[in-house]
């Protein structure tokens, strides 16, 4: 079997199963925010992963907040800037995760925000002049700037720091959804430049439900979960000790093997080259961009993507047409619509992701596949 | 060693980590979200988790919205009543935990609510008739009751059947947080009458960073964190799967062992009745009101409560002074000063709470080792 979902969702890594085997039958659990020695060595231990995780993606301790995962993270950055703000707009790209969308076309409704679209070029790649006259042109009434750091369905890394640097030189904070950059890419967040970032613990090999804001500034987030002083009182509710204790394995488990994210970045592009040679009409989104090492959305026109999905996975390669999130709705996405993409290649999309351990083997198992898909699709095109 | 602080947090139950340890070693990780056939089997599972869920504490499946644990689940119940109402007044009690405390400030604050308390006795139980007139001299004006079903502190059950009854009478929502009430005494949702309750994983012996939402029209929550279709759009994120399938064992586990909670209830009788007996001048807190089988809230006149959990620790008896939340604060709590408890009491208590697994002998153990902890501690008196 070939998973070939990570961007969907990640499998626990073989390091975070062998830690929680042995973890399970200690008999470490109790609330970690609790006086009794248990508690205090369960705090110690939270603390110590915090440390790690910090370490992990170029951020101090008190600048990791622990939350369920990055729809959380978002709807907290967004709650803590639009909710304490005079300032009416908000600039975005039209590619975000529909967490940033859902959220602030909420904030739209309720408290009168107005969002604005900065432009993308037909890779889904942000304009920078047009983030700079947008910034210049609102200047002093922008509350803040969110536009996501590589996207989950095209794998396309979008230019934040540089994106960080024009809103730093505006005055503007920068918020930037990391979900799919951290632990897929080089990631450091003092050098990147953001206000904000978030990472979700599934999307890493860690336990679901787990995840993390990092804030340059954390005296600024507000709780959006209310409770006591965990989180020193920035995220109520009892931790999710053994969630985040996965992530600092996760996270050390990238740190150690990241430099592999070359080798499946070649893999990668042969993989693209050769699907491409054998059919010249298939199409690779994004293509002339810089795209996370191991994700690849590629569609042939009239071929349905359910269609191809269905064909790898009777040969034991799971894929998905786009993002987990909106698969049962077999249309061109949102975000291709906003790339331009035309329906005859949007509706035949798949997506495949992998991760730093994957690599050439795993991209000729796909090729092979893919091929086989192609070949008999193509004789009765789905649409 | 003797774990009594499940109020706090529970241990793993053991047939959730035999569960676990079988769990771990497959190959089912995925977005429960995707359309592969991994998502798809995940999907199913996670369905059949939320129906065995709904059934054990008598609500129907789509009642059921799965959350990060109960803070999300009060806040998300919160905001889905005073975000999308004209009505200005809350009612609620001095003794409700921090998470509704702090919820109710920020909307007080935030959005102008009125925050009514309703009368309690000196056992911290809700008067029912100021309730009620409280309700019946602000008609009209009512957002929603929110008052607890039993207190973390000190285990004290409140009427809230009563309470759901004249609540629907003058045509109010009742919201009840029943964290510390799932699990630990008969609870059926549809009989209680409330409008939403609460559950947290982690106070059943399930996995941390899950819980859930009940909603008897679950059409009326609004999400709290943005993102996509996830449990019918009510809750964006991708869901805690593997903690949504430790709520259903732990669930189960007390479906099938609940019964046992009477004989807990009377060795938690007996033993508080001992101590009493040895130490006439020691206090159980709500005493006279019906309390959670297995919670006992004792103090000693003078002596620090905290010098009582270091000398049961030492006994390998693991206790807290409070609410695990608010442990490092050598007061006495908001809780017990709300109920009239008086310093030389309120500071001095220690907190012993164990599940329906604890029976007589579990009593003997800590009945020997306060004994000691008393007779030691009356003679340097801590304060």
């Amino acid at each position: 079997m070939l998973y070939a979902d990570y961007n969907g969702s990640a499998p626990l890594l073989p390091s975070v199963k062998e830690y929680l085997h042995k973890r399970i039958d200690s008999d470490l659990f109790a609330n970690p925010n609790a006086l009794h020695s248990l508690g205090q060595k369960l705090k110690k231990g939270m603390e110590k992963c915090r440390g790690v995780i910090a370490d992990s993606v170029g951020a101090y301790s008190d600048q990791i907040i622990f939350t369920s995962g990055s729809s959380e993270g978002v709807s907290t950055v967004l709650h803590s800037i639009l909710e304490y703000t005079e300032k009416k707009i908000v600039i975005t790209s039209p590619v975000e995760h529909v967490a940033v969308v859902k959220a602030l076309s909420w904030y739209k409704e309720k408290r009168g925000i107005q969002v604005l679209m900065v432009e993308i070029d037909e890779d889904g790649v942000v304009n920078l002049d047009d983030l700079r006259t947008l910034l210049e042109k609102n200047k002093g009434n922008i509350a803040m700037v969110t536009i996501m750091a590589s996207q989950n369905e095209t794998g396309v890394i979008e230019p934040f720091e540089k994106m960080a640097k024009i809103c730093r030189e505006n005055d503007v904070c920068f918020f930037s959804d990391t979900t799919q950059l951290i632990g897929k890419a080089d990631f450091h967040f003092e050098k990147s430049g953001m206000d904000y970032a978030v990472c979700s613990g599934h999307k890493i090999g860690a336990l679901s439900g787990t995840g993390f804001i990092i804030a340059k500034d954390p005296t600024l987030i507000h709780p959006l979960i209310f409770g006591s002083t965990q989180e020193n009182g920035l995220r109520g509710g009892t931790q999710h000790y053994l969630g985040i204790e996965t992530l600092a394995i996760a996270l050390s488990d990238f740190k150690e093997k990241g430099h592999k994210l070359k080798d499946l970045n070649l893999a990668r592009l042969n993989f693209e080259k050769e699907i491409k040679r054998a059919f010249p009409k298939a199409v690779v989104i994004g293509e002339k961009a810089e795209r996370l090492p191991g994700t690849t959305l590629i569609g042939y026109p009239g071929i349905h993507g359910q269609a191809v999905q269905i064909e790898l996975e009777s040969n034991d390669v799971f894929v998905t047409t786009s993002a987990a999130c909106t698969d049962n709705q077999p249309e061109t996405s949102v975000v291709l619509k906003a790339m331009g993409v035309t329906d005859d290649i949007g509706r035949g999309v798949i997506r495949i992701s992998l991760s730093y351990s994957h690599g050439q083997k795993d991209y000729d198992l796909c090729s092979t596949a893919l091929k086989n898909a192609y070949n008999k699709l193509i004789k009765i095109h789905s649409y």
